[in-house]
């Protein structure tokens, strides 16, 4: 699904997270169903969630979450892997992701 | 600000809270403005809030923190009070406003 050519992955450091950000990203339902999905074990490929959307569409809602620092991306080969940044959430902002995962499955 | 013949102010009960409603209501600048005036003290009047906008808008904003439980409205005589109901808020989602206080000041 990654662009081999696109710009460098960016991630914001752990003192940058803005909890309103996280939050904005964070109420999409898409979004939340793929933290819920990553929560559930370690990293997975985009094109592996089984989301029935448009990559360019699943595309945005990966880089929302990753620019918010919910979750961290890393190519691998032709692979783009995404993984939860849980325990960097979990420092700066205690008890939100579990909340959000505790809340999310009458959701997504 | 509020009209007496509005329709009646309607509050979900802590059981029917929405966690993603209640982080999308607290993303907005305004809205968070408001909750953090109300986390000072008791009750404050619609037209109290100082802040630079619309009273139609402001009515908006007071609705959407209403209708997700933030906050409780009632009307005293002329005015529309506004309280935060906290002691809910954190029952059904521990942490959630102390996290959101403590994180707008830098943003509000």
């Amino acid at each position: 699904m990654a662009s081999r050519t696109s710009s460098p992955l960016l991630h914001p450091d752990e003192s940058e997270f803005d909890l309103f950000a996280v939050m904005s990203a964070l109420t999409d339902p898409v979004r939340l169903n793929i933290v819920l999905q990553l929560s559930a074990g370690s990293g997975k490929g985009c094109g592996t969630f089984g989301l029935p959307i448009a990559k360019s569409a699943l595309s945005r809602h990966f880089r929302v979450l990753r620019e918010a620092g919910v979750i961290r991306q890393r190519d691998e080969g032709t692979l783009r892997v995404n993984t939860l940044r849980r325990e960097e959430m979990d420092r700066r902002f205690p008890g939100l992701l579990d909340l959000v995962l505790q809340e999310a499955p009458s959701r997504s």
